[in-house]
Parts: structure tokens; sequence; C-alpha cells
């Protein structure tokens, strides 16, 4: 697997015309090989894949438990005294070119390497990454059933009075009482409050007059990510309340028969086109458009490529694994999501959270 | 509190003689704004302090929630017709330079800056942020207690067969069932595991021949973090266990000694000759060196300015929060690190960390 992986990258570092690669980004690191030991907001490690090595460039403290652990490749000591700039450029000592990630490279870095390389370009692992293997839709399967166990206990914890914090920690318990992770910080929104996609969780209690309880969340299982989402209701929803929630749940179902459509006529899936059939329906109920992209895909990272949104020029391909999340939200009023992950397979879209969507109620 | 800050920053501004600057990392943001809901891993918001404006930058699906709620902040909506350099430059008309951190920013957001401001200049919080308020200390302190007490019940919990992610979870919960959050990825190392100062936690089992247990762990309180450091004995320590845990507890007092010292013959206090003093020792007992820093300061990150290290040339200042964290690491064998949080104040350095550090065996 990365064997096969590595390949890929020297075959673009060819194609680029590049000497070699600095990858900077933890997912990317784990991406090549395996290890996902690092701290995202430190600058802890760094990869460098050249024509003929592979090399883990790392500080002191991680230097010797990764000795000899990660198979193909040297481990190969950063510090101040030896910045990574200089210690590539010591490896690479003919090179002129160095392919950066350039999303992630800070500027800092970015202006080191520009010392000692005459041309840093672009790399991008995202198309790549955006193709699961059978081994990551595997892992994410897992992440998603770990995440589905866990909703459907949630639902016995929710009672008047319970903070939105609290209801947090009760969900996300019910994942780490099983040994896994959160895949993100968990978002759970109650009345009101829902009407804000990335609503900051509160102390705000739970009422009976709240009626939405919106709740976005994910498992990160073995380094791969799982999210859903799901609103349903405390008492029963009122008109308008019941009306945005079938809005919802058809604009997903739309998307879904766009998808389903395509596959039957040998089309290319836009995913534009699949935004589109989502939003479209949304609009045509008279609710506000989707204040964000359809769904995004998933793996390593929670988003990942493609985007599903309107402007994206992206066709969906077999082995994509992403989110459908139609989602309408009314200030001051509440607002419903429902987001599900899907497959592409050959011939078919399989749906890989298995939570029911359809209206619940709760009392 | 935020008037004084964003006063501080337009004083730089004047003494660096730039036109405004741009923030982008979520712990300044944070500082400048009191508003911690960005994601760290994407770039869903930034801030802009210009001579006479003050501007939060983000995406649709947070600018309803914000408008009106950063006092003195204007929203401004970013997205992929828009983005942050053609809405800077738009405010920023006639300016030509622009503060940066060029720590956070990314190569990508450099370059496209660069198309619109000829001068881009590193523009440095970390020195401000490094002197805590009464505020922010008090803050920090309650992260300790709450970590302290979280310790105190977590050493019921060790028991023979408890794996390293297990305990993790047991560590976690008891911070997070009071509804607070830990502030970084907790460590747990059983036995030869705590040789490795960035263990990854594993399903490894507690046997009675690990004796050693490590756990590195810290509490968020309203964003600020807590960071410590415990190692324990799981049955009697034999000889070489009891010197390297006595070693490195001396090391701390070293430490503390010598601050103590400079404070009250009125010396600067450098951070190179505090490492030095706790590391002196350590080699001086026969051990290896710290493979790391002796300590760092803390505050809305868990590692900020200073670091105290062999070659930092940085003097302690009054308001200063700090990590002393001496370890010895063994491979095959095992580690010991102490670690405690301190604040120096006038005339004094006041540990906030309370959990007992003499050695403790746990059976």
């Amino acid at each position: 697997m990365f064997g096969t992986r590595l390949k890929n990258v020297r075959e673009k570092l060819e194609k680029e015309k590049l000497d070699a690669v600095l990858i900077s980004s933890v997912p990317n690191i784990t991406y090549l090989t395996g290890y996902s030991n690092f701290f995202k907001e430190e600058r802890d490690g760094f990869v460098l894949i050249t024509k003929k090595g592979n090399y883990i460039l790392t500080h002191s403290i991680y230097s010797k438990s990764l000795e000899n652990k990660i198979p193909g490749f040297g481990v190969i000591e950063i510090s101040r005294r030896d910045p990574p700039e200089k210690v590539i450029k010591n490896i690479l000592i003919k090179a002129n070119s160095l392919g950066i990630e350039e999303h992630n490279l800070t500027a800092y870095e970015y202006k080191k390497l520009l010392e000692v390389f005459k041309i840093l370009k672009n790399f991008d692992l995202k198309i790549k990454r955006s193709i699961k293997d059978s081994g990551e839709i595997k892992l994410i399967t897992k992440a998603c059933q770990i995440g589905d166990e866990a909703f459907k206990k949630v639902l016995k914890k929710i009672k008047l009075g319970i903070t939105e914090k609290q209801l947090v920690w009760e969900l996300e318990n019910l994942i780490k009482e099983q040994g896994f992770e959160t895949s993100f910080r968990t978002i759970v929104a109650f009345g009101a409050n829902a009407a804000y996609p990335h609503h900051q969780i509160s102390d705000k209690r739970l009422t009976i007059n709240d009626k939405l309880i919106l709740m976005d969340f994910g498992v990160n299982y073995q380094n791969y990510c799982s999210d859903m989402t799901r609103t349903i209701f405390f008492g029963k929803p009122d008109d308008k309340q019941k009306k945005m929630y079938e809005t919802v749940l058809v604009a997903q179902k739309k998307a879904v028969e766009y998808i389903n459509f395509c596959i039957k006529a040998g089309r290319d899936i836009k995913v534009s086109a699949v935004d589109k059939a989502a939003r479209k329906h949304i609009i045509s109920k008279g609710f506000p458009t989707i204040p964000h992209s359809l769904g995004h895909g998933i793996g390593l990272e929670v988003h990942e490529h493609p985007h599903l949104s309107p402007k994206s020029k992206e066709i969906l391909q077999e082995g994509m694994v992403f989110s459908i999340e139609p989602g309408i939200y009314i200030p001051d009023f509440g607002g419903v999501r429902i987001e599900d992950l899907y497959v592409l397979e050959v011939g078919r879209i399989r749906k890989l959270t298995t939570s029911p969507s359809s209206l619940r109620e709760k009392s």
C-alpha cells in the first residue's frame, strides 16, 4: 500500500520535473508512512521523497522512537542548528527544484527553502487521496458504524435541562469509552442555536420550547474519519419545522437520485450538478439557499477533496467517499441539517452511515 | 483587556511602519477578540487590524453568528470569489505594507498577498502574549487545579492489566465529566515506553514488570492551558529507577533555586542558565542529557514563548508562566519526567500545579 503511494509520488515527481518533494502536512505524512503521531500544530516532522530515497526529518524527541520503525524511510534529526532547509539541501546538493505543499508550508519555511532551491512548486496529493482503496473504505465504514452506535445510545441521554456541552460530553463519551476518538469538535445546537451551521457549543439548557436538536459529530478510527449530522425533535415539531425537515431530507434524496441517474446514463457526475439538485429543491420550497457546500470528501481528514460546491468543476470518481449534507438555517428560529457519508463504487452509490434519518420525535 | 491588546498592536504597527496587520493564527485571533471557535486546521477566519479599524474576515457559515458579537470589529465575508487578499486590498486601497504571521500564514496565502502588497513583514505577538495579566494567570491556575484534581482521582484507576489507551481515557474522562477540555493529546507510557518523551499511546497492558507509569496531560479552561507530568511507580522501584526519579526531582529543584537566587541577587534570569542548572545536575549523576528543552511558556497555547532551552537568549520576565520539566530517558529501560507550571511574580516564583511530586508507589 505505502509502496504504491510512494511509486505514485515518484511518477508525479518525474511528470512535474521535480528533484524531490517535501511533505509537511501531518495527514500526508500519515498517508505516505502510516505514522500519525506528529502534532498538527507543531512542526515536529517532515517527509522528504527524492528520486531514490525516503526520509523522515524530525526532532530528537521523536527520532529515537522512529528509527527502523517506518520501513524504507531513513530518519534524520533536525534541530535549531540543523533546520529543515539545511538538512534537505545536504541530501539534495545538486538539486534545483523541490515540490512543496503550499497550503501547508508556512511563509517562513517557504522563504527559507527559497534560499536554497531555485524552484518551489506546489505538489498536491489531494487528487490521489480522494480515491480510496478498499482498505481505506473499510476503515471509514468502521468509523461510521461506531458513530451510528454512539448516536443510537445518545438519544437516551437527551432530557429536559441537559446543556449543549453536557450532551457533547455524553456523545463523545460513548465513542471514547469504546477506545475510539472523535474526528472533530462535536457540535450540538438546541433550538435557535441550530440556525448557525458552526454553532459554538454553550451551557444553554434544553427547554420544552427548543424543539430542534442538531448533532454533528464524527469518529476517528485508525486515522480515518467519519462525519454525520442528525437533527431530531424534542417534542412535537410545528408545521414550519416539519416542512424544514422534510425539505432537507428530500434535498438529500434528490442529490443521491441525481448521482444514480448519472450512473445509469453513463454520464460524468459533476459535483456542481449534485449540489444543484439538492439546493434547487430547498429554494423551490421557499427556504434560503444552503449557506455552505452540499458536501465534502473525507478520509484521513474530515474535509478533503472534492468539495461538492456549486462552482466546483470536479467529477465524482469511483472510490471517492464524501458527505451529502443539505441544511436550512433560519436566524432566530432554528436549523435542520442531515448529513450522511457515501462511497461511489462501480455502478452504484452506497451509504456508509446507517442511522435512520426519518423525522424523529424524542419526548 | 482587548482594548489594551489592540492598542499594543497599533503601537507596534506604528513602530514597524506597517499599514495594517493580518492575524491568521487561531490563538492570536482569540487573544485579540475573545472568539475561539474557528477550527485550527481550516482557514475559516482572519483578523485585520488597520490604523483605524478592526475586521474579522470569515466565511458565510460563520459571518451571521459573528455579526455584532465582537465589540469593535466589523465582519466581512470572504469566499472563493472574494478571497482574503482581495477583501484586504479593498479595505487598504492605498496601503503598501502588511504585517503577517509568517509562522502561520501558508506559502499560498503569502504568495497571494505578495501580489497586492509590496511589503510583507513578520508581525509577532509572542512577546506580548508571554507576559500574562492577572486574569490570564487566574485562568491558567484554574486549569492547573482541574488537572491536579483529575490526577488525584486517576491514581485510583491504575490497576494491573489496564492499557495505556484506557488510562488515557480514564484521565481525560475525569476532566471532561466536569465539563472541561484537555489542552493536548494526553500521553501515558508504561515501562520501557516511557523512554520516548513523545510516546504514542498504545494498547500495551500494565504488567508487574513495567514499574514506571508516565502521565503527561493538560486542561483547557476558557482557552487557557495547563500542562503537567508525573511519573509514578507501580510496585517497588529498583535502585536505578529510584536514582532516576530523585535526580529528575532534584534537577527541577535546582532550576527553581537558580531562579530564586537571581531574584534575590537582582540579576536577570537567563532561561539558558535555568536550563543549565537542571541539565547539569542530571549529567553530573551519570545520566544522559535531557533530549528536549527544560520548559516552555504556556497560555492560549500549550507551547509558547519563551522556550527554556540551552541556546535561548531570553530573560524571564514578571508575568511569564512556564513549565519546568526535566527528564531522563533510557532506551529499552524507561523514563522519568516531572513537569510543573510556574509563574514569575514580583519578587518570587510561584508553583501553579500542586500535585505532590515526591516518589510515589502505587500498588
